[in-house]
Parts: C-alpha cells; structure tokens; sequence
C-alpha cells in the first residue's frame, strides 16, 4: 500500500454508514490512510432518509479538532456536512487558529446542504459564512448542481450552464471547484461544442484502442468540470450509470479526493483518480437497506492470505503450510522409518534401500534446480540454486561413503534400480518445473529441504530427552543422523525458509495461487511418507 | 474477501481515530464488513489522553439504534463505551425492542470503564445497569483487568485469579467471558499447573515444528482467559510485546470478535482469529501522535493492483497494459507499414518479406500455446491453447495462398531465412514459456493476438472513413486485411481477451507480479514494432 498519510473530516455522523464520518473514514482506509474526525453533528439516518439530527456544540466541536490538531500531523483535510452557521465558523477558527503563520494542509470543502434523500443538512445562514470564512482556506470546493444552485443563486441545468457555474463559484475563493455533474445529462455535441472552445476533455479513451471502445459507446455522459485559477476548465466524462446505491457520493468523492492529495497529487490528478474510485464504488455496491444504499468502499482492496511477518511470527507461510494439514506433516517427519532409525532398531536392509533411493532421488532433486536458475530472472536466484546444486553434489558424498560402510559399493548404488516412489516424487519435481512458476518450483523442493532438516533437530533433541530410546553413541545411524542436525545442513534449511518466506512477504499470494502452494505442500509430504514407507517395506 | 455482513457498533467516537466506532469501523472494514455505528457519547481526544467528553441524549441513542435496526439487516452487534446509566439501558431497551420475539444476532459487550490513559468513560452507577440489562443480552463479554475487579469489586494478580474472575462474571450472565490479560504476566509453571487442572491450553506450537519454534521461545506470557457456559475454560497463550500503539486494542479485538461471529463462528474460533489480529495490529503499528497511537487495523489488507471489471471497465487489465505505455503501443498497430499496407503503397517486396517472416513466427507462435497447453492445469486451458494453435494452422494456409498470389511457392517460404527479428520474438515466446508461469505465457501471446486484431479493425474503419486513403476494393492487400478484421479472426481476439482478464479477475496480481506483466507486455510491443520496422526495411 501508498505510505501512510493522516487525513482529517469534519463532518455528520450517519448512524446508517453510508456518508459522513463513517464513508469518510472507510474510504481513507481503502486508501491505505489513517482517520481523524471531528463530529460536527449526529444524524439517526439510514438508507431510506434522515429521521433526526442532533447538533454538537461549536465549543465542543472545536475542542476535537484541537485535540486532534495538537497531537497528530495532518496530510489533508476535508469538511462535509457542517450543519449550522456556528460549527462552520468554528471549523475555520480552529484550523485559522492552528495553522497561522504555518502552511495549512490541501483541503477539500464539500458544501453539503442537502441529503441524497433530500434532508436540508445545513441551516441557510450557514451558507455565507461558509463563503465568508471557509472558502478563503479551501483548495477544492466539491459542489454538486443544488449546492451550486444555492450557493450563486442561480439554475444550472446545461452543460454550458455548469461551467459557467464554476467559473463563478471560483471567485468565491477556493483554488479550485469541482462541480460534479450527477444530475445533468450531457450528449456528445454539448461536449464537441465545449472541445472545440477549449475547454480540457478527460475520458473520451474510443481512440486509444477500438478493440475496447467497442465495448462501451454511451450515447449520455455523466460530466464533471473542473476550474482551477491556475489551469484553466477540464471535464471529466463517465458513462452515466443507473444505480440505487448512490448514498454518501459526495462524501466519498471528497473522502477520496482528500487521501489523493495528501500524497502530494495534484487536483487534476486526485480529480481522475477519485472519481474513477467513487464510480467503481457505484458500480460494485453492494445491496444494503432499503432505499439509497452505501457504494462499496472497499472495491479496490483484497484480503492478505499470508500475514506480514511478525516477531511472533516470523515464518507465516511456512507455518501456514505445515499447519494446514499438521498430520499430514508429522506423518512425515515422525515416521515409524524415522523413530526406528532414531533408535538403532531399523533393519540394514530397510536404511540400504532407502539411502540407494534417496541417491537416485538426489539426481531429480538437482535437475529440479537447475531447472530453477534456469527459470531465474535475478542472479540472487540463479546463485541460490547453483548454491543448493552444490550442497546435493556434497550430501552424495556423504551417501557414497555411508553405503561404503554398509558394503554397498558406488558402482551397485549406481546400477540400483529406481523404486516406483522416486519416479514419483522426482518427476512431481521436474512436472513443477515445467508447468509453474519459479515459487511453485520453490514449494515442491522446500518440502523436503525443512522435513530433512526437521527430522534431524527432532532425533537430536530426542537423543538428549532421558527414556526416549533415541541415541547417537554406538547407533549405526549416527552419520546420518548428524549430517541432517549439523550446522552446514541446518544453515541450508535456514536459507530455503528465508527465501520462501520473502517471496510470500514481497507479494501475499491470491487465494487461488495460495491454494496451489498448499496443493504442491500436501503433494510433497505425501510423497516424502510413501518413501520411508518404501524404507520400511524393505525391511524383510 | 468473505461475504459481506452488517455490523453494528454501540460506543463512543474517538476524534483521534484510535478507539471508539473509529478504530470499530477501520476493523470491520479490515474484514471486509459493512459497519453501523450508534453513538454514545464524543471524546476530544487523542493519543496522549481524553480532553473532553459530550455524552449523547438518551432518546438520541436510541433513535440511531432504531433507524438503523428499522432498515439494515445486522449480524453482529458489539457495545463500548456506554458513558451512563440512562444510555446504558436505553442500548438495551432498543435491542430487546427490536428483536423481541427473534433470535438477537451475537451481541459482543466490552465493558469499557477505564481509557487506556486512565480516563473514566462510565459513571458509576452505570456498571449495575450493565450488569442486569445488557449481560443477559450478551454472547460474549470482554473485560479486561480493571473492568472485571470493578465489575466483581475483587483484586486480580495471578493467572489462578483470573480463571476465577471469568468464571465469577459468567455467573453475572453472559453467554462466555473473554478475560484479557493484558496487564497480567504468566509464566510456563503457571500455565502448567492450570493445564494439569484440565484448562485448555492454546497457542504453545512448540510441538509443530522444531525448527520454526526455535525462533520464538518466550519465558513469558499475555494469557487470555475465556470462559464458556457449554465447553469449560480455555487459556489463549501469547508472547508478551511491549509497544505503545495500544490504544483502542479493547475496541479493536471486540469489533474482530463481532467479525468473526457474524461469520457464523464459534465462540472459541472468534476469539482465536480476533486475537491474532488485534496482535498483529500492535506489531505492525505505524507510530502515530505523541502518546499511546492506534493498532495498524489494515495490516491483513493489500491493495487490488487490477481493478475489478464493470460495465463502464469490462477489460481493466488489458487497457491497463495498453494505457500505461500508450505511445509504444500506437507505435506498433498504427505503424507506417500498416498505413501503407491499407493505402495499397507497401512495395510488395516489403509485404512478400513481411509474410515469410509472420509464417516462421507462427510456428514460434504455435509451439508457444504446445507450451501453454502443457503447463495448463485445467481442460478448459488445454482447450483453449490448442483451439489456437488449430487457428495458426488455419492462417498458415492464408499465408500460403496469399503468397501464392505473390508468386512465392510454398516451397520458398519454407526454405526463406529467419530474420534476426523473427528469432528475437520467437525465442522470447519460448523463452517466457520456459520461465514463467502460465499467465506470464498467456501475457506474452497477447499483444500478438490483440494487436493484429487492433490492426483489422483499425484499418476497416479508415476504409469507411472519407479521405483517410484507406480502401479495400482494389487494395492488393485486400485479403490480408480482411482476414484480420473478419468474424474468425475477431473471435479468437475476443476469447482472448476474456480469458486475460479472468485470471485477473479471479486473482488480483501484486505490484511485483503486475510489473513483471507490464514489462512482458513492452517486451512483445518493442518486437511487434521491429517486424514491421523489418518489413520496411525490405522495401528498397
């Protein structure tokens, strides 16, 4: 997400969700920010209307947004409903007061008066000491038609009228006016007509690709226009849309006009970027209530499917991973082939067998990486894999001399046939690599990176718990066992876990793809079982 | 995200942000729920402290509770901050008004008395109200420290007290009883002594796995008490973290309570996903204000990079590749090769050497979707990459006949050489099919498809366009152009385009992922651009 800004609204409460505060807050949370408000007057509202306001002293209003001014740095600031001539000179005074002398942060006045379900939201007194006290502060003014309408006395019911409105509202004080066109409808000639005087068009995208343009060709638009005392008129086109969840519009254009600016957009870039926000809300609502319902504030934010990793929680794909089936894991690495070869008693035969699989299995397990740096798009990745290919080529080694000492020469341990279960699970391995993705490739090979890994800690900690019957001294598994508990082993597990966890930290996975890690994990681990089960079946 | 539910919060507003149906809101928001809010009193406050309260008439109260209830379905509800005794009964008036004779939904109480900066938010006389009128109302209770020794006028130090606490205020009522910790450390022989008493023990993964435990092995605990009049007692183990972004962390774990029950979750599985995100919302904390700042609420949160489609957008992803770099893309469908080949003044040379080079590309091209088709993990893939390499063999015999008409034998174009650009954009095809996953190949066989779709479309509407000197009747190229504005061609782009923007849809891709596609998508456009630069080339 952006980097956290702290966004001020002074407005209503609406009890129903759908505007005030509450629209305010829920659209600077999709944008990633942080709220502050300061109530101006609580409304019981829902869906369906207005049915009582109640006032908040000016003293009072004032002292919350002192409390918030004198503690909290503030990135933007928007107003909404004011609700009398009191509180609306209180809001100037207390921002006047706070910032004298200093720059005051990009503010956003939307002059609400009426309620989408025709509620009066602002005494008639109030409107020329909005003009007198607030304008003068105000970086972007958000009237819609009837605001516009009252606030120059004036009708608006054309396109050319609209902008003419805005020009005029801009003498008023504020930097710039967004007048926002919900109400009229414009049709491609009044729009050619104002092109054609000069006037910025945004929106008309047929050109940039017929492909899509055929896809949608409105015969009305929805048209914002935007004056600003140092760029001049743009209007801003949408298709016009029918919806009945329209409820806190205003309040969410400004809400998100707001967070825009607070990162340092400029007005005609935070005009773009909210209203392509707040139609989406249109677009997607869902329904709620029984009259106006809310837009969906939250269209453009998706649930992580793996937290961030936390001091508590350093590991969290890892853990997720093994503890969405925690059987199946353990199933794995506390198999009855591990116990018993914790404790001296597994056959000769059975180790045999499995250490001549596990050589052949190796063989995969490499080509699996080479297989990775060739899929690499960083030398980080190609070095990682390279680094784990010559950690294989090391643990064979280990394996040539191991069967030594069980008199199984290189020469049988090359000619051994492969079992059944390592084709399985090494061409499992090659299959990643070639259907998915470098991550994909990751998740097959981790399984049994941290499993081998795993069980060495556990015999370990075995051996040192009294009456486990696990134990190193004189077990003709020793090597083995403090290969995979040994400290080059270890560091190997170490670096394959820190690798998987910064992919997952970097880009939290869909829930789709976060699915198919856990597919390819349960796959692993079921393969990792039938091998030892393999082990064992030798024992006869 | 989950499916949407309505949550009603009954508490105070916090100005600051932190607590009170602010920090509620941000919380449900972070669920992906819809959230009401019903006021009790306004704070001035912030993170140092509580400068000043105004309660909320009763009656007031009470009608947002009803306006609310009267039109908006809830399925959870939670209470804070309460303020007196009139509001506390007038909360429990307006719910047993409402539902008498329904089932509540999951009512979840945090008996908030005390502000984390020591500032009393209940009067007195309030706590008996709370205890006869609301209690017996509520699913869930959730005191901490302060408000369990008020609420039982009883001192709490030890862990053996808080067990007896919570099965105390059981008895006062509620449901279950959540007793939290926070001020209280427990050690491991603590914790033991109660799990030998038979106290369900939550939250020592030790035993999962060696190697993740290892990285956290706390000496101390934060344990939560919770109290079921069905299943007994559990203790909920957390490691103890010092911060000071704990304001609000009492709103904040009873609005994820109310989360989760509205998503039809037990008791016990609300408390253990509440717990853990209230606890990364301490971690993850971004330091705000001077005193005790607020959780980070949107920590499990990640920004949609891909909008979702809608009327007004069907095709977000594509245009967003197109948009982002829309010279380069002009620059290869609006090519001087593609103006001259639809004004009928390409020198054939040009156009015969384009078209060999296009027929060895299309077998690049062909292999490209073998590739797709054998990464595929689902039929309806496999399908659609072989009905488009079927659609190559189709246009290979276009390329045949056309050349034929050229005078090329099959037996020249067959034996023609590659060009260098051919090789580029084949191997690249390949290459990408080796490399990434299947979304990464089905990106990099787009702009291809798209584009040459573009092209047709584009020069059938210069046709029809008076003085563009595009014409067809006459055009040498005439049936070049045709097959790529024809129905056959146009619906292969078409089931293109849909299955891009599925995957998008389906899964929003991270900024990492979505770079990675921007990049592939100028890879292809910059190699479209240099074929027919080549054919060009070839004219003299």
């Amino acid at each position: 997400m952006a980097q956290q800004r702290t966004i001020l609204t002074i407005a209503g409460s609406d009890s129903g969700g759908g505007a005030g505060i509450q629209a305010d807050l829920r659209t600077f949370a999709a944008h990633g920010h942080f709220g502050t408000s300061a109530i101006t007057a609580l409304t019981a509202q829902n869906t369906t209307g207005v049915q009582g306001v109640h006032g908040v002293p000016p003293e009072f209003l004032e002292q919350q947004i002192v409390s918030i001014l004198n503690d909290i740095e503030v990135h933007a600031c928007k107003t909404g409903m004011l609700f009398d001539a009191a509180n609306t000179s209180a809001t100037a005074r207390a921002l006047k007061a706070h910032y004298s002398g200093q720059n005051m942060p990009p503010i956003v006045c939307d002059p609400v008066c009426v309620s989408t379900s025709g509620h009066s939201l602002l005494e008639p007194e109030a409107l020329q000491v909005m003009i007198n006290e607030l304008f003068p502060l105000t970086t972007l003014l958000t009237p819609n038609k009837a605001e516009a309408e009252l606030l120059l006395a004036d009708h608006i019911n054309t396109l050319e009228q609209m902008v003419k409105a805005a020009r005029n509202l801009l003498k008023l004080g504020p930097r710039a006016v967004l007048l926002k066109g919900g109400h009229i409808v414009s049709n491609k000639t009044d729009i050619d007509r104002l092109s054609a005087s000069g006037v910025r068009v945004v929106g008309r995208d047929e050109d940039a690709m017929i492909l899509l343009a055929n896809s949608l060709q409105p015969e009305s638009f929805v048209v914002d226009v935007l004056c600003e005392s140092t760029r001049g008129t743009s209007i801003f086109l949408r298709p016009r849309i029918d919806s009945l969840s329209t409820h806190g519009t205003g309040c969410t254009l400004s809400a998100a006009l707001a967070c825009s600016l607070s990162d340092g957009a400029s007005v005609f870039d935070a005009v773009v970027q909210a209203t392509a926000y707040t139609h989406l809300g249109i677009v997607t609502a869902h329904k709620i209530g029984h009259g106006h319902g809310p837009l969906n504030h939250l269209h453009a934010l998706s649930r992580r499917n793996i937290a961030l990793p936390s001091p508590t929680n350093p590991h969290p794909l890892t853990r997720r991973l093994i503890s969405h089936n925690l059987d199946h894991w353990r199933d794995f690495v506390q198999h009855e082939f591990v116990w018993r070869l914790g404790q001296g008693t597994l056959p000769r035969t059975a180790f045999v067998h499995f250490i001549k699989q596990d050589y052949h299995y190796l063989k995969y397990y490499a080509r699996a990486h080479g297989l990775l740096a060739a899929k690499a798009s960083s030398f980080t990745l190609i070095e990682s894999a390279t680094t784990t290919i010559m950690n294989v080529l090391r643990e064979l080694n280990t394996h040539r001399s191991l069967c030594a000492s069980f008199d199984v020469s290189s020469d049988e341990l090359e000619r051994s046939e492969e079992s059944i279960e390592t084709i399985a699970y090494g061409s499992f391995l090659m299959d990643m690599g070639l259907q998915g993705d470098t991550t994909q490739l990751l998740i097959s090979v981790l399984a049994c990176l941290l499993g081998y890994g795993e069980v060495g800690l556990w015999l370990q900690s075995e051996a040192n718990r009294k009456g486990s019957g696990v134990f190193l001294e004189g077990n003709p598994y020793r090597q083995w066992i403090e290969d995979y508990s040994g400290p080059l082993y270890q560091s190997a597990v170490r670096s394959g876990l820190e690798l998987i966890e910064s992919v997952a930290a970097a880009a939290s996975p869909s829930l789709g793809r976060l699915e198919e890690w856990c597919a390819i994990w349960d796959r692993c681990t079921g393969l990792e079982k039938a091998f030892w089960d393999m082990g064992l079946r030798a024992s006869g």
